[in-house]
């Protein structure tokens, strides 16, 4: 992985050091199992131990025997059996085939990956639920589609994010309950070497159980759903990263990653405030997605084994984890410090033309107006139509947008005058409804008959005091956001 | 694939009868090549012919035999010699495998497909094109990372959309020419029943030439890369469709899809003009990427063939010429429709507050400002510290920013009184710059002495009336899209 | 999908008939919660639920009005609301999105889909017990890297692949278990229209519980793990299938693929039993794994929603059902009826010269042999070499290694004398070692000298009968394998 | 990547050293154009590359003020004007937006991979068409389905696995040609600071041609199909190295992976000669696809670009090179040391008891036979059971497989009498059908009166001397192989 999206103790858990290390571990724990079952003399044990223990490991002799013996296991062994007297050698990697050593090494290098990359987690965790407490009451536009639809909190939406996250970490914890099974069964995984009791017992030192039912490994099964948690984790952080990017856009944005006092967008436009962090995950979603692919495939291996997943394993394991908590680290840093502009959020609803609560108002007609034979098809195109009036185009727009600028002189003349036009005053649908004063639209079917039709229909809707106050409630933020309070119960226990 | 998603005329190049009568085509031209070559009677040619054209192959007895034999070829060769003569029997599939019949057939159905997708294609840059014309001149920020970068013409738009359906198209082409080799040269491809002689002969009447170095299947390494070249043409109409997406994002859009006039966007949500085609283009997308996967997937086969790419050329072909079609013709009709807002783009431009020749104004300054003492850092700084001030919020916007809202009655409150709020009248950097009012931000490092340093700077750079003059000038949009002229040059060959 | 590989039941599952049955379901429990939580009487209930129940979906009048407004669930409203009488129509789909109503009868098409993929996992386990007790005594080798290993029941690799199969159906049921969760939360999921008790109810009568923390769907997080699962296991069906094919090449086969008394192999070559089924698993992994990726990548959608994720679910869902299905149905067709040859595992294991004891004679030699000084690089070597000497070929044909044929008269000739040629008796590593001939090999490192002092290093090691005795143990397979027992006891519970 | 994969001159072309040299040669051809086109004193550009040239970049300066700016370009233009005077920094980076400078350099160095990836290419097919002619008249069986098919020399097999190489090779030239083009068209591609006519000039200082219709990058269409076609030359290599796999197992391989003297197969198992070489390649295929995949997604960037495919192209490229290169050699490494077998080729040939002219045999059949009233249906059926025949197990085989063993005791029996059991002589189909002995089996559907009936039919279609003479001639070597001089023809012009 390119330095740049490396984690320290992630490149600690997959070096060789810790690799040989680990093997080390599993050939002693063998060792202490049989002189805990008194197959062998506990002497024994205490004596390789104490020589092993004595004599670091030596990476650079293991990986120049490796060029000469062609395997790693091999070369690791004539490393290590250096330093044991002869009468000792039988006892160690006795009965053993390589991956009865690398298997449970393997497992906790991915599960001790794991471990860092769940504190990361918790504390995006933490950041979403404080920004989701300290926005409760700030009001914006959810959108569907792009499209303004009703009004939320930006509270709210940091709890379907921190939702979508608790999901993944479910099926995470759930695939990574499975590690905690190895194997210790031999080289076709039938006990030819080492019994199932040494198996058992070596597993319980070194923290394991066995998996019954391996060949020469484990099969790659157990950990394919583990990759695919992780990669989907990266993938609910992209989700997040797209809503961020969204909101960004420049024109009036409602959040802005942050942006450092020395930092610059471009080397040609000083005036970017670019949305690189979330954008970079995008980035790196793909490259988890590719990660996780190749590691479902090592599920397909020959009768007892072939070794196509080792290398495989060496480089998108650790090149997983690296991506996913560099991911973590960056949305922990731009969540973290996200600059949220609530007035803004405001200004786009004002804009909207009461369309955010254009649901509300047709439940409000069809329920309204039935008795009255306002069907709720007329319902719903009546706040249809208002809602293409409010956003029908000022004559000189219209224009604009039936002829086209044919040379850019024209366009320079335009927009030098363009300030100047003044802004037609937008009415929004409440009042457009309510005063009844819908029009035809060129851009709908309705015609004026129709129309004229829809228009008595709400005379006679609004003719009571209690509906007209009825109907402005249902345009309050307050009141549309009230059934929000059952998710922050529910999800925050608030 | 799901109904929604067909067409009618890749349905029928893949249907079984189209398939069954591509492989009569295959065994007739071999027995005429073997005729034509003299090694048979012209007279057993024309029986067989005869015989064969004059019986329809029965579809239903040709599948209840399939599911006798096991075996698709072997029934269908038992259907038609039902109608031979014994004595013309052994002239038929004489000497031939399954996948000599079979290859050429299926090498023409793709070959068939891809031109019912051509003239998708060509329909799709014609709509590009007029486009690209219709708007040649009608001014836009161009966005990169989301943000307003600098002023292009939609049309320019349309022609980089246009490229890059003709970077695609040019791939498809060289991809497509490997399609016209095909083989007749037996079981394992070393001719034991066939001679090239009449390989060559039977391929060219065809319509193909002969591959050499086949086993007993054309290797699947030609097909790979002609599934990847449409799947990529469904990437870059995703690509696109993305960037109307984001165009039409409500507020100001400054495009949108077509909207029927009896079209419902939502059914809860009246007012929405949801873009439904355009995020449909996703979707396919992720189809299309994984029958492309599926295909390359089929170079994979052990030694001289086995049948694994059967069931993937039968299901993942087809789908895949449904699914790229159905989003050539969903982007025609979208593009072909577009509603174009060029009111709306010269609002967002306005509201950039000069920015949009921030890389201009950047450039003016190092090289008026040099001789001044002015560096190219200082250059860069002040215009990014201009455009931080255009856009620092007012103090009632500062004042949210600080302290969101703490209950929904206070957004109420506040959302009630926004419109009387006065807007404060943005300032430009153009302003900023020649008025030498550049402020200290709290966003960025420069202290007052280092601003005041500036603002003298500037003084100095806009002595001189020509100074302004060309100041002006560099805010034009005529002046700033002088060198679209050349794109259309070279690409329309206007 | 096409027709081949289709299930009936899944295509049930996932017509349209059944979609807007559920739609239905989903509407009338909410109409039913509300009267139960008594916000509306009990009588508007039972009026809707007789007036819809006694009119039929018209399927043609639903997707004729879908045409036209461009919206599913709108159109299958339109179509409900033509038999409810203006009175009773707000109360149908009040306060709802189309989402509302879709989501809890998706959810359900997926869960009766894995219902039916659950039955057949069932069946294939069972086949696969019965196969692993028929032979849990017929021993074969066990190969890694395609080569003979060590001794094995044909049983016990039954059992091996039971547990893969196992380990996959684990994460299923855990995955499974998060689809009783769905939504009934509004356009963008904060209880715009419905409030939350009124979700529950709905949701309880419905079979579900709440998911807190939608948007306008359930995230699709919770989605993509189950497609893992059920693509993993058809990854590993074809591990499976796999070892099937390599078992049945032809040669010596261990066992084959049922083969059907009037099937035919092949068109050209009568002779053939091709593992087409075993093979078509690749090509059905290959799609598994593209469906699969599809419904990944739903993952990603902007805000509060966008419809990218409809086509795919439309079409990938049932296709991955199909998919799976089609594959348990073969496997359980082959592997029901496979065709076990026990007498050429044992004519195998006769020709491997005693190699599948190799792992017992290394430990044998190292532990016997260090009190004389054999060290266990000395063990491993006179193991390695004793195998190398007894497959060391012949004169005539390391002649012909030597000096390929140069004409094909040439090879036509050696062809015919071939059989005459008197095979040498093979010597196996037992005999090689007990009577200490180990030769030097041209193809390892050991010279002369180093190979008499192994052979007279064996001499001191066999000297005892006792050691003898010992040697002629582990070279039998009763002894190999008397580890098996502990697998039956532990996956079977034998 | 790992540093087991990895080729140094792959590592030197993507290291921030070549790179940010390649930022300097364009920003210098940038200069030097305008010098060139009259724009500016030829001394400017003079005076700057002395300056620059003079001093090399300091990498570590470098980025260190890229953690301070977040910008990789910028921090490079800052450390680069330091050295730079006040009144030559203008010229430097002028009009130029950050990829206007790093697109070339990216270009040329994936150009620069390529180069070096050919190079092994080149080399890879030599060694196949050493091994092509060297074993041009060594002859063994043909497999289709696993199964024994027809035959083939090994040299013809060599020519499939040549061809397949040049096919992708082709593919990757056409792909290749199109990295010549590159932009220096600013911010947004449309010549916001650099005009075309400086475009041109300095790209073909550079070795490029301008493309047109670039946004601020080149659309990332014009790389996909590069990284596809390398993944599709590892993926060749793994079908390959599958080929490879099979022929090595056990038992009697017709080629084996090069062996070490000194090398260990395994840890457990000294007699191992394990395929790990040709194994890998299947894991390095899944990471090529991976790489690939994430390569190819690319494609999508918002509007006229967003960052994502930065962190992409920086991992995934030249980890697509380094996997590319290692396979390349480690496929050299295997095919130019492969130790073939041509004996056990043909004792395998020899116990296929005549099935390998199978499909000449059936041709025969019913060409000679259809006067005689034997249609093509008989002939199949004759051939199909005379191969059956042949291949009946013995009494005590059959016994085996009707009762397996209920012990391991049982077991060691058996396997202990094995030996002696006389193996009985097996009969070819050509001589079953000569002598016309065909049997009635319990594997197929004929009954005594139909084999009857066939015998008869043989007797009188080898009544004639004449056709006893061709029978024998179809089962000759040098007859069957008759084809494949034109494939030697054709492909190596010989």
């Amino acid at each position: 992985m390119n330095s740049r999206y490396k984690d320290d103790r992630i490149e600690g858990i997959w070096s060789n050091d810790n690799k040989v290390n680990l093997w080390q571990k599993t050939e002693l724990a063998v060792i202490q199992a049989r002189a805990n079952l008194g197959i062998i003399d506990e002497n024994i044990f205490d004596q390789i131990h104490k020589c092993l223990l004595h004599q670091p490991i030596d990476i650079a002799w293991w990986l120049a025997k490796e060029e000469e013996v062609k395997h790693d296991l091999n070369a690791f062994l004539e490393e290590r059996l250096r330093f044991l007297p002869l009468e000792l050698q039988p006892y160690f990697h006795n009965g053993m085939t390589s991956y009865d050593t690398e298997e449970s090494a393997f497992l906790q290098m991915i599960f001790d990956s794991i471990f860092v990359f769940d504190r990361h987690v918790e504390v995006l965790c933490e950041v979403l639920k404080t920004l989701a407490l300290r926005y409760r009451y700030t009001i914006m536009n959810g959108r569907t589609h792009g499209q303004e639809a009703q009004l939320q909190s930006f509270g709210k939406r940091c709890l379907t994010w921190l939702q979508s996250i608790n999901l993944t970490s479910e099926y995470l914890i759930k695939a990574r309950s499975t590690l905690r099974q190895s194997k210790l069964s031999g080289a076709i995984g039938n006990y030819g070497g080492l019994n199932h009791e040494v198996e058992k017992e070596a597993l319980r030192i070194l923290g394991f159980k066995p998996f019954y039912g391996a060949t020469q490994i484990i099969p790659r099964e157990l950990f394919a759903p583990i990759a695919q948690a992780l990669c989907q984790l990266v993938l609910t952080l992209d989700k997040i990263a797209i809503d961020i990017r969204l909101g960004a856009r420049s024109g009036r944005p409602i959040y802005q990653e942050p942006f450092g006092k020395k930092q610059k967008g471009s080397s040609v436009m000083p005036h970017k405030k670019n949305t690189i962090s979330t954008e970079q995950m995008k980035g790196m979603a793909r490259m988890a997605k590719s990660r996780f692919l190749s590691i479902q495939e090592n599920i397909e291996t020959w009768e007892e084994r072939a070794i196509e997943q080792s290398c495989v394993e060496r480089v998108e394991w650790p090149d997983l984890f690296h991506i996913a908590i560099h991911c973590l680290k960056t949305m922990i840093r731009v969540l973290g410090g996200l600059k949220v502009y609530p007035d803004n959020m405001l200004l786009e609803i004002e804009d909207s033309c009461g369309c955010y609560a254009a649901g509300e108002a047709k439940e409000f007609l069809r329920h309204r107006g039935a008795p009255f034979g306002l069907s709720t098809e007329d319902a719903y195109r009546i706040v249809q139509l208002s809602a293409f009036n409010a956003f029908e185009p000022e004559d000189w727009a219209q224009e604009m947008r039936n002829s086209p600028h044919i040379s850019f002189k024209e366009a320079d003349n335009d927009f030098f005058f363009l300030r100047p036009r003044k802004k037609k005053e937008q009415m929004s649908i409440k009042e457009i409804i309510t005063r009844r004063i819908l029009q035809v639209s060129p851009q709908l079917e309705a015609n004026q008959e129709c129309v004229d039709r829809w228009n008595n229909l709400l005379k006679t809707v609004f003719e009571s005091h209690e509906a007209i106050i009825m109907w402005d409630t249902i345009f309050k933020p307050s009141y549309l956001l009230r059934g929000e309070e059952t998710l922050y119960r529910e999800i925050l226990g608030e």
